[in-house]
């Protein structure tokens, strides 16, 4: 009898390898929201289904479909935001089962977007949840609860997590920019718990299945918290539709252009609205071209870096 | 024509009122541990139900209706825990929509405990999905992001939302005990930005809608915070099984004797596990007396502090 040892790859494993073998560095999020969905698409479910929310959630579900047919070669993974899906209710959150499922077998990394966070016991019912979806890989958490509401979401060897660190919007710093006594800011504190946190998580990369968020409208302190963070994988939020651009986000990778990924929901999954050359009804066309385009703007952002 | 003016109450009304209605200043969390369920109401659902998640979720809705009839008259309101039915499923979301809309019809508040959190356009969409629910009143929201992550859950006078401030848990302290330059530590800042963000959004009573969560297992932080936070409606989880006493939250109250709910979960819906009185089929009449002794306790101890 031959026995099979099959060691279980890490999640920061799987994510490396996959950005290598795509050569992109972008994520997709999928944040439907409803008024920016081709009215087609709406009108051909309205017309099936009866129900109000049952139509929307297959317009959703169609909609995401043939935006993953698209972008699935320039990017090595998604991000459906559940926030989006919750609004539809029940129906809602079968449409988000379904993209995951299909996102999964097109072969992507999926990473739930959720901000999930308690206190250890309630965080680990979340990471049931979630992280034992086959079709999920990783999840966003908020670390605001400190180690003991992150740790149950590091039980699974091949799956990972997200801890928002420094956050894209404009009142981030409302909390996040509060100066310690010793002269370091809470995101910076964030930053290095996080780290500390994943050090017994890593992959045989060397990067940890915890990875932290930090925005692309806040080069500044990306740049400083990549300076104290080697080994913690960034996700990076704010770009396009939010304002963040490529240059503000090559500093987050390290000198083989690694250890972090992109987002872009808007500016990718609505590209019709702002593009001239594609009707409506080639939505996920243009939605292809454009993550096609991001893909090699941070490439060459990348490449163009002065370390 | 008579024109009839509604005057949509505000939330932080309707919850005083109904403390002051039951006299009683307790919340029962609704937080369906599987494996502290009677294991005889798992069996009669698995009975009638082939389905593994459906009979799940149908013990729980069975267990949860039974414990809200015996608490209703102990308490104002009752809490779900949405990551103990999201770990069932879609099924299980399904029994917590049951479970709220039975509640409801038991002339209970309901307020959903959910750590929503995100940039402002997606914490609308958490907004949306739960408080435009209308056996949901109110919502357990994380405020790192900062104000513009917290207004949109404020955005319906008749709804509510409990910002963290101080948790709970053992490693609470990890952000939110550093101290800043100016010698406060991080959960009073937190506490003193969400009195402020709340400020526009009181009620009659000169409580706000925008509530915080102190656990009850940090007496010392939570008379800190009472201190400079009035006119916070304050949600204290931690009591019983965490560890807190009637003692410890006292100082929480106004003077006149409001102002607080106390959160029990475990302590009450799973109180016949220690109480050799009832057998496992008495669960709800053993809730039901837990409630009422915590709500009594609470009570006492409010009239025998020294303010």
């Amino acid at each position: 009898m031959i026995i099979e040892v099959i060691k279980l790859k890490s999640f920061i494993d799987k994510l490396m390898d996959k950005v290598i073998k795509t050569d992109s560095r972008i994520c997709v999020g999928l944040d439907p929201h409803l008024d920016l969905i081709p009215e087609y698409i709406l009108d051909k479910a309205r017309e099936k289904y009866s129900d109000h929310k049952k139509a929307v959630a297959m317009a959703v579900l169609d909609f995401n479909k043939k935006i993953i047919d698209e972008v699935v070669e320039h990017t090595a993974i998604v991000k459906p935001q559940i926030a989006f899906y919750e609004k539809i209710g029940l129906e809602g959150l079968r449409t988000l089962e379904k993209t995951v499922e299909y996102a999964k077998e097109k072969e992507l990394l999926v990473l739930l977007d959720a901000k999930r966070n308690d206190i250890g016991s309630t965080a680990g019912a979340y990471a049931e949840a979630h992280l034992e979806n086959e079709n999920i890989d990783a999840i966003t958490i908020n670390p605001y609860f400190g180690m003991d509401g992150v740790k149950p979401f590091l039980q699974y060897k091949n799956k990972g997590a997200f801890a928002l660190v420094r956050t894209s919007n404009k009142s981030a710093g409302d909390i996040q920019d509060i100066v310690s006594k010793d002269g370091k800011k809470i995101y910076e504190h964030m930053g290095q718990l996080v780290k500390e946190w994943g050090d017994n998580y890593q992959g045989d990369n060397g990067y940890s299945n915890l990875g932290a968020v930090i925005g692309a409208t806040y080069p500044q302190e990306l740049k400083r918290l990549r300076s104290f963070m080697p080994g913690v994988f960034f996700l990076i939020p704010g770009y396009g539709a939010q304002g963040g651009g490529a240059e503000d986000v090559a500093s987050a990778f390290d000198k083989k252009g690694l250890g972090a990924i992109i987002n872009s929901a808007r500016g990718i999954i609505f590209a019709y609205r702002n593009n001239d050359k594609y009707c409506e009804k080639e939505f996920a066309k243009a939605a292809g071209e454009a993550a096609k385009n991001m893909k090699t703007e941070v490439n060459k952002a990348i490449a163009n870096f002065n370390r």
